[in-house]
Order: C-alpha cells, then structure tokens, then sequence
C-alpha cells in the first residue's frame, strides 16, 4: 500500500518536471542568432548522446547476457539482468531529458537575462529543476514499480524482495560510470584544450567565437556536467534507497524496514517541489543575495524534511519491537546535517570568499609550481573536515539507531537511512546543482552571439554562483558516496553470508590486510587512468585548434569560420574510447580480488575503496573547485589582476584543477559504490570459482 | 652468545666505516676556492644540525618525562624512556656523521673528479659507505647492547625483552621524523626558491655563484638527502629488526626467534662490506658502466645474503617444532627479491631511458598544466605494480613461513623477516644512496669554483646516476616500510592483547572502520602539511633572494657578494617552526583515536595509514623522480632542449616534485611507523583512560 504511494510520488515528481519543461518551453527562445547558436549545441550534445549510449549499449549487452548465462546456471537471479536493464535505461533517460532541457533553455536564460536577472535565475533554475525532478521521479518510479512486481506478481517475502533489489543498483551504477567517466573526458578535454589554445596561446578570450574548440567547450557542459551529474545522482539516489531498504530487512524489520527509507524519499521529493517555489530573486540583486534566495528554497525543504522524516518513522515504525523511534529520527537528522556540513566545507575551501582561496591565488606570486603545491595541498588538508563530518555522521547513525558492536543490524540500518537522508532533498539540490551549467552556457552564447555587456555580466554573476552551488552540490555527492559505500559493504557481507560463506573480517587476515591495501590502490590507478584520459584527449584538441589556427586563413580576423565540428567529433571519440578501461577496472577487480583472495578480500578492498576514494575525490574536488575559484577571484581583479603573471600561474591551476574536479573526482564517487554492487552481483559465481580452487 | 656476535659485527661496522672515514681524510682536499665553499657549506650545515638538535631536544625531554611519569604509575616500561633516549641519539649521531663526512667529501670529490671519472666515483662512493656503516653499525649496536643488558642485567626472558625492545623504535623513528620533516623542508625550500628566483626569473644557471639561496641550496642536500635521509634508515633499519624480532618471541620461537633476524642483519652486514669493494669504473665510463659499477656491488651483496641466509636460518632454527625451514627461508627471499623488484619499478616510472618519463617530457608539448597532470597520473599509475609486488611479498613471505588464517603467529614472523631481509643490505645500498647528494654537492662547488668544463661534465654523469640511485632506494625505503608497518600492527595487537585487552578487529566494527578512514585521512593531512611548509619556507627565500637582487648593487655583474647566510637562516629557522606541527599529528593522533574508538580504532587507523601512505608515498616519490628526470631528459637535448618552452613547463613539474620526493614521500614512511610505535608505547595509558571513560 505505502509502496503505491511512492509510485504516485515519483508520477508527480515527473509531471511537475513536465509542467516546468512546458512553461520553459513557451519562453522566448531568442534571436535567430541565438538560436542558431544553441542549435549547433544541441545537436552536438545530442550526437554525443547517441554515440555514448551505443557503445554503452554493448557493454550493458555483454553484461546482460553474461547475467542471464549466471541465471541459468543457478548462480544469479532471473530479475537482476531485467532490472539492470531498467535501471541502466532509466539512469540514461534521466540523463538525456536532464541535457535537452539544458540545450534548450541556455538560449532562453540569455533571452532571460535580457529582461531581467531575476528572469534569467528562474530559467536557469527551472531547467534544473526539470533535471532534478526527472532523477527523482524516473529512480523512485523503477524501484517502485519493481518492487510492487515482486512482492504481488512474484510473490516474493520482504527478505527475498531485499535481497533481488539490492543487486538493481548495478544497473545504475554502470551506467552513471560511463556517464560520468565519458562526458568528464568530453567537457575537460574541450575545456583544457580550449584554454591552453585559446587564452594562452592565441591570447584571446573564453568563449570566443574564433575559437575552434569554443562549441565543444560548450557541448561539454551539457554532456559532462549535465547529462553525466544526472546519471551520477541518479545512481546515488536510487543506490542510498536501494541498500538502506535491504539494511532494513536484514535488521529484522521486515516490510517495514524495507519501506521506510522510500517513504522518507517520497518526503523529500514533497519538499523539494515546495522548496523550488521560493527561488526568485530582485533586480539588481547582488552575489551574496542570489545566493541567498537558491539557499532559501534548499533551507526550506530540508527544514520540511526534519519534520517530515520524524512523522515517518513515527508512524511507520513505532511499536515495533527492538526499536529506538527517536534514536532512529536522530540517524537520519545525522545524514541531513552531515549534508549540509559537508556543503558548507566544501564552500568554505573552494570559495573565494573564505582564506583558502584567497591565500591560494596569493600563491600565484612565486609562479605557477607554487600555486600548484598549495592547491593540492588545499585539498590534501580539506579531507580532514570532511572525515570527521563523515565519521561523526556514521558513528552518529550507527549507535543512535541502537547497533551494537556485537549486534551491529539496525546500526546499519541507521547509517543506510542517514544516507538516505542526506539525498531526500535531491530534487532542489539537483536544480540548483544543474542550473549551473545552464548560466555557464549560456554566458557562452552571450559572448558568441556579441549581446550587449549588461547581458554578459548578468549571465556571468549566475555561473559564479553556479560554482559555488556545484562544489555544495558536489560535498553532497561526496558525503552520500560514503555512506552508502558503507551500507552497500553491509549489504555484500549479509548477501554473501546467504550463500552460506563464513567470512573472518578481522583486519589482520592477510586476505582483508592485502584486499585493503589493493582498494586504496585501486582509486590511485582509477584516478591516473581519468586523469590520463583527460590529458591524452586534450591534446588531440590542442594539436586540432592549432592546425586550424594554422590552415584556415583568416580565423584571427573573423573572415573565415573554424571548424567546430572536428574538435566536437574529437572530444566524441576520444571519451568513447577512454571511457572502457575504467569501467572494466570497475568489473573486472572485484571478480579477480574475489577470486585470488575469496570474499574477505573483496570486503578489505571494498573498505579500502571506499575510504582511499573518500579521500581522494574530496580532495581532487575541493583542489580543483578552488583553483577555479583562484583564477576567478584574480579576474575580478585581486592580486594583479585579469592578464598579470599572477592569472596566468592561475590558469595553469585551474587547467590542472579541471580534470580534478570534473572527471576523476567524481567517478571516484561511483567506483566505490559500484565496486560493492558488482561484489554483490557477481557473488555466486565467484563463489562457485573459489570453491573450486581453494576447495573451501 | 649469538647477540654478542652482533655486538661485534656492529663494532666491525663501525670500524670499517673510521677506516674509510679516514682514507678519505687523506685525499686532497682541494684549492682554496673549493675549500672555501666547500667550509661554508659545512659550517650552515653544522649550524642547522646544532639547531635542529637543539628543538629535538625539548621535545625529547618532554617525551621522555612523560614516559617517566607513566613507569612511575605503572603505565609503561622503566627502560623505554631511556631506550627512547638512546634510539634518539644514535638516530641523530647517525645523521651527524654521515653528514659530516659528505660535507667533507663534496669538495674532495671535485679534486677526484679532476683527477679521473674513477677517482671521483670512489671518493663520493667511500662518503656514502662511511653513511651506510654507520647508520648499520650504530642500529645494531644500540640494540644488541640493550638486548645483553635486559637479558644479562635486568634477567628478563625472552617474551619480556621482545614486549620492551619493541617500544624502543620509537627513539629512532621520532628522531627521524624530525630528521625528514625538517631537513626535507629545509632542502626544498632553498631548492625551490633558488630556482624559482634563479633559473625561471633572473635567467641565471643552476649552482650559479650570484645567486644567494645557492649555498643554502647545497646545504640542503647535506642536511636533507643525507642527515635526513641517515636517520631516516636507521629508523627503518632498526624499526624491521625490532618488529621481527618481536614477532619471532610471539610466534613461539623463544630466544631463537629474537635471535634471528638480528643475525640476518649481521650477514647483510658483512655482505655489504664485501660488495663495496667492486664498486669501481673504467676511464671514459659511460652512464651505463657508471650504473653497473654500483650495481655489481650491490647485485654481490645481495647474492651474498642468499646464501647466508639459507645457513642461518638452517643452523639456527632446524629442529625446532613447528617451524618450516625452506619456508621461512623463502619469506626473507621474498623480502630480498621485492626490495629489488621495487627498485626495478622505481627506476622503470622514473629514469628517461624508460618510455613513462619520456612521455611525461613530451607532455611540455601543451604546457605546464599537462605536464602536471600527466606527472600526478604516473606517479598514481605505478602504485599499482608497487603495491603487487607488495603484497605478493606480504602474501608470499606470510604463507611460504607457514602462517594460516587462524593461526598467524610465524606467517607475521615471516613478513617480519622478510622487511629484515630486504634491508639487510642496507649498508651498501644506502652508500650508493648517500653518494648522490656528495656528487650534487660537487657539482654545485664546480659551477662555483669554475672548474674547467670536462669537471663539471664528469661530476654531472655521477650526479645523474644518483638520481637513479635515489629513486631505487626510495623503493627500498618504502617496501620496507610498508612490510615493517605490517608487522608493527601485529606487534601492537600482542602488546596491547598482553596488557588483558580484546580485540574485536572485524572492519565492520564501525570502531576499526571509523579508525581505518581517519588512518588514510591522516596520510592526506599529513601531505598536506609537510607539502605547504615546503611552500611557506620557499616563499620567505624568494622574497629574500627578490629582496637582495633588487638592494645589493652589483650581484648580477659579480662586484658585489650576496648574503648567503641570510638564506641559510630563513631556511633553518623555517624548517624548525615547520616539523612541530607534523611531529604532533603523529604523536597525538593514535592517543585521540584510542580514547575514542579504544584500540580497535587504533588498529583500523594504523591499517590504513599504513595502506594510504604506502600508496601516497609512492606516488609522491615516482611522480617527483619522474618530473625531476623529463626535466634532465629536456635538458639533454631532446624536446626543444634547454631554455626551449618546453623545458620551462618542465621546471615548473621539477618544483612541484621538489617537496613530493623530497619532503612529504620520504617523511609519510616513517609517519606509518612512528604512528604504530607510539600506539605500542602509549598504550597502557590509554587503556587506563578508556577504561575510566567508556567503562570496559
């Protein structure tokens, strides 16, 4: 019954999605120049699109069958291959609607922005909220409606439903993987290429129209920061969700516990519709107040969330035996404060409003190795905080829901439901996240298409607001990875045990000892293999600008136009190509580790994963966030200002910060939780394969 | 019986190195000129060291009163506060000669130098094997007299002696922390600022006389590579030892078990002695003859201990219950061959006759930013090999010596000897090691000197070889030190399990989990850190050197002198301010962890420091290595050659290194030790006090 209620949740979610997309679509969409820009954009992304979900779509063949194979032998579950079929198509469709609505309405916030700043906020902000309403209509709509099937056309009990639905976030995973991994490479490889090309070869601005690599730059917002983030938070959704409830049915909670966590997301997508009302801003609105009115809608709909969540588990779970209602209430207050914490942390290290940057772009007086040294070290440092918002938000969960150390089950619950928590307001954080790249398009077609100077400093004040909301969005991103990586190593341990293997966990069996040791490695080689990536596309794109440069007479004066199309087919291949050894590291590891080193291996690598990746992606994201924000806070005109050898040792920071913070750092974030869902997929083979080596 | 051959084989050591020391002394010591620098160097450097020793001091005298204090209550052992003491001592004695003879040896080496390629070879060679006799002779000493008075003396048996000598590393590994976190900043600081002002900004050479960081520069060499670099293996040289000798008595193995690796240690003693005396070349000697004159020594010495170290486990152990000859005998062949094979990785990710470093050259293609990337994704790439190679030897060492997953016992005691045997030889691979900084060193007193050119040419070919030298005894130290760690947690399990603690060490005890994240958060911060006093101090030398450029009238043209002393000033001061903090993390963070996630937290955190820090450490010292050598590589010519754009994108990723390789790599080697140390120290106290706080 509760389950129905989040099917009609998630259909509202999407026709909310659908009126805002309605009511943008009747907006001005422009000059015809503007259009024609938005256009080329649009249908480059969409080229992107199609050929990422071709290749995708091989890879998720092979696995299909490869699970379907598994079935048949025993060692699998029919439904996993259809879920993951699901959940991989439902992640990219949220991807893809996510990225049309962007397309579509960077024209439109120019147009908007034409008219008034606060016009050009609400469209921006509206092309988020399709997105972000999208992610959480079309995850909570695929569980729940596979969940219905099970339990009424499957008639499975909540144990057996828990431990078919814990394997469905492969399907998501997989998918949010290449998204992120392929429209990472795409947009920093446009984007470092553009740079090194552009402004500091050819010395003229971003963004501008002679610039050959210019569109791809462009493109490479919607594909990577748009289409790929969707897929990303899609994944981190549905997989908070998804081991929460399967935590909940393993503590003992039955149905409930398996519907609790869902109906806390249900909550959370109420308050977030809400939330989205009260994002509006007056004319002449400075920085600090746009902020202030995205913040307000955010505030408004966690501070719903506080109240709604106690209701929830009040009515849900109160009489229950074993069971600490209040102690429960305070585990997901945990995963909603951790959130914000980790928000403010991120924007406290990133954001040119606080010392670290400030003192970062200082740095730029001895060069750029200086500012390099401390921008690293800026993020290096910033780990510190954001473990102990982490651990303090686990410890929290984990011991006010009750878990012992000897009986840790509802614990586990309590950590799963903090993370669940922290991403019930993902509707408004979503769209204040994806609007981000709307603004930062949209100043491009402002520059492009030559509109008056007003209109630039408008579009511009909405990107470097979208900065800051990307780094808060990305502490989330980062914050939520954890605890589900946590709840998802609670969830292989419990699925495994299922099958009847015994595990020793103790730290110092030389299989956890050695798995731990290659999980940490694991996110160093991930990292290289992005940043490499990166690296290696970019200088396709650099060699390409160069040529044009060269060949195409006239460029320089504007009497002959560059050849947009050969660095967007560039980025396209190149991120094709790059994007299938990380998401082979990503399955093949857990197989090989499990089968070299059985089960406790894979659990020491999971945890060595998870906290190495933690580490590693905040640190990769707040370097990179602040070494943009360095370069931008010496435009603006500190410390010599736009030009001066300080900018251009700054530059060089935020060319090194863009693969950081766009690619590797965020995959980071799925590896660790796809890592775990792999394990736990590919269990009863594996087992099958160690038993017939080791003989256990 | 058996220790009292240690005893002697220690003073043998000693005595080899006096016998040296002064065959050197008896050498030309140069002209007036290069007597002169070469006095300067040495008396700052002496300055330093006097100073260093000084701030050492106080936080000894504090440490050792707080150990007092805890004997007095019953937390702690009578004998550690003194053992601390004299580890400490020996540890800086170490450190204080071994400097002292490449102070007097750099000049020396230059006269050599003009003489033949050969003569310098051995004069530079001899410095470094007075060091590596040294560090061998006084480790050894220390101990084995500790261990005859505890025995002979106090009446210990064996369990009680292995219980205290296994808190006396924490002498040695204090002392080097200090010894690499403060020399470390020292060196790269002058380093750093020497370049920035003087190659990249005034356009003069490397070594150049007018610049005023220049003496500071060399000085550092001295009191970084060198002094630091001395106590920083004798820390791990007697921390192995300790550990496995520890492990031997828990695993049951009586005085025999303590005996042994005590005894592995003599072979390699005596086999490096051996091996020194095939180190010698031809006239006209390539770089590749240079390399394999050195490696003849050390491939002697090597081939030496796998002999003996067949006998002795024979000899010593045949007969006794339980124990597997063959197989222990494998795990110490486990630790010799992986100290070689991470030698080979270390050469292969960053020597320019390897494809990676050649690549990463090619990366100053496209600017400084790439090279960057392209240089953090190397360094992060070879964790992978490193860490294979790592656990097959943790793995191997482990199961070969018969340990099982529920009775580990003699598998640690395997990985115990297995670190011992790879550092057994330490004596003449730290003496190719130490040579490097006194051929660094000659050169800089060359170019100062102005020697004839075929001079600097030859002391050029020695300095190039020591950076290959370098990069694989920083294989070295970091194998041994992830190996040696691992046995320090056994060994801190043991202790802490004497002292009626029970340990719960499943990962999922969110105890050892929160404590495994804090651990690789502690490796991050720790970067941080040590990575941001190399910046700071960097930053003070290149206001000076901008300061004297602009108010010395006269530098450029040569009429005027500049201030060295104020460069060697900022540098000492800098660098004594700057290792408080790092020393205090590693102090204070294992004592927190425990009062708040007991041991159990503890042990998590020591697992993944020691995880993290081996990744970070690897990375940090082959990314710098790396960055170091595509500079030297564009220097030779190739890509543009010097002064081309590319070689100045190169300069900026050899800054970047400078305070990777040089400062924060090296120091997190001995953090993951000093952590595990202090945890054995201070753990009775700490029981005392979660025992009044949580009641267990």
């Amino acid at each position: 019954m509760e389950m129905i209620l989040v099917t009609v949740t998630a259909v509202i979610a999407l026709l909310f999605a659908l009126f805002t997309a309605k009511k943008l679509a009747k907006s001005d969409a422009g000059t015809e120049d503007v259009r024609r820009i938005s256009g080329i954009i649009r249908k480059a992304a969409n080229a992107f699109l199609k050929r990422q979900y071709t290749v995708v779509a091989i890879f998720f063949a092979v696995i299909f069958v490869l699970l379907l194979i598994l079935a048949a032998f025993g060692a699998g579950n029919w439904f996993t291959p259809f879920a993951f079929l699901t959940g991989g198509i439902f992640s990219g469709l949220a991807g893809f609607i996510g990225m049309r609505i962007a397309t579509s309405s960077n024209g439109r916030t120019v147009m908007g922005c034409k008219q008034s700043l606060n016009k050009g906020l609400r469209t921006a902000f509206s092309s988020g909220t399709v997105m972000g309403m999208v992610v959480v209509g079309l995850g909570l709509l695929d569980t729940s409606l596979w969940y219905l099937g099970l339990k009424h056309i499957a008639h499975m009990d909540p144990s057996q439903i828990a431990n078919t639905m814990v394997c469905f976030g492969i399907g998501a995973s997989s998918m949010a993987l290449f998204a992120r991994v392929g429209g990472g490479i795409f947009t920093k490889a446009a984007d470092v290429g553009a740079d090194l090309c552009g402004k500091v070869e050819a010395g003229i601005p971003e963004d501008d129209i002679r610039n050959p690599a210019v569109i791809a730059d462009n493109v490479g917002d919607n594909v990577g920061d748009v289409a790929g983030m969707g897929a990303d938070l899609y994944e981190s959704y549905v997989g908070s969700v998804l081991s929460a409830s399967a935590l909940g049915v393993f503590a003992g909670l039955e149905e409930m516990g398996f519907i609790v966590p869902f109906l806390i997301a249900v909550a959370g997508v109420i308050a977030s519709i809400i939330g989205t009302f009260f994002v509006r801003t007056g004319e002449n609105a400075t920085q600090k107040q746009l902020l202030a009115s995205l913040r307000k809608g955010t505030y408004i709909s966690t501070l719903i969330m506080v109240v709604a969540a106690g209701a929830i588990i009040y009515f849900m779970l109160s009489g229950k035996e074993g069971i600490n209602i209040w102690g429960l209430y305070g585990s997901v207050l945990c995963g909603l404060i951790a959130g914000v914490a980790m928000g403010a942390v991120t924007e406290y290290f990133t954001s040119d409003t606080y010392k670290p940057t400030q003192k970062l772009a200082k740095a730029s007086d001895t060069g750029s190795a200086t500012v390099i040294i401390d921008g690293l070290a800026l993020g290096m440092r910033s780990t510190m905080l954001s473990i102990i918002i982490v651990v303090a938000a686990i410890a929290g969960s984990f011991f006010l829901a009750g878990g012992t150390i000897k009986d840790p089950g509802i614990g586990l619950f309590g950590v799963g439901i903090a993370a669940v928590g922290m991403l019930s307001t993902l509707g408004i954080t979503l769209a204040t996240d994806a609007y981000g790249p709307v603004a930062d398009n949209a100043g491009g077609i402002a520059e492009m298409t030559g509109q008056e100077p007003y209109v630039r400093e408008r579009t511009d004040a909405l990107d470097s607001l979208g900065n800051t909301t990307a780094a808060t969005g990305k502490g989330f991103a980062i914050g939520s990875a954890a605890l589900t990586a946590i709840t998802l190593i609670a969830a292989f341990k419990s699925t495994v045990e299922g099958l009847g293997y015994t595990f020793n966990l103790n730290i110092l069996n030389p299989q956890v000892l050695i798995g731990f040791f290659i999980g940490v490695m694991l996110t160093f080689l991930f990292s290289a293999v992005t940043m490499q990536a990166v690296g290696r596309a970019a200088g396709r794109i650099v060699t390409e600008v160069r040529r044009q440069f060269r060949e195409i007479k006239g460029i320089m004066t504007g009497e002959a136009q560059p050849d947009y199309e050969a660095c967007v087919d560039i980025c396209t291949r190149s991120s094709q190509q790059e994007m299938i050894l990380p998401a082979v590291i990503a399955v093949v590891a857990p197989i090989l580790v499990g089968i070299l080193l059985e089960f406790n291996g894979i659990a020491g690598m999971l945890a060595g994963a998870a906290a190495s990746g933690f580490c590693m992606a905040t640190m990769m994201s707040n370097s990179g966030g602040a070494w943009d924000n360095a370069k931008k806070y010496i435009e603006s005109g500190a410390i010599g200002g736009k030009g001066s050898d300080n900018h251009k040792a700054a530059v060089v920071g935020d060319t090194v910060g863009d693969p950081f913070k766009d690619t590797s750092g965020p995959s980071i974030n799925i590896l660790i939780k796809l890592l775990s869902v792999v394990s736990i997929v590919f269990a009863p083979i594996i087992l099958v394969i160690i038993k017939a080596i080791w003989g256990i």
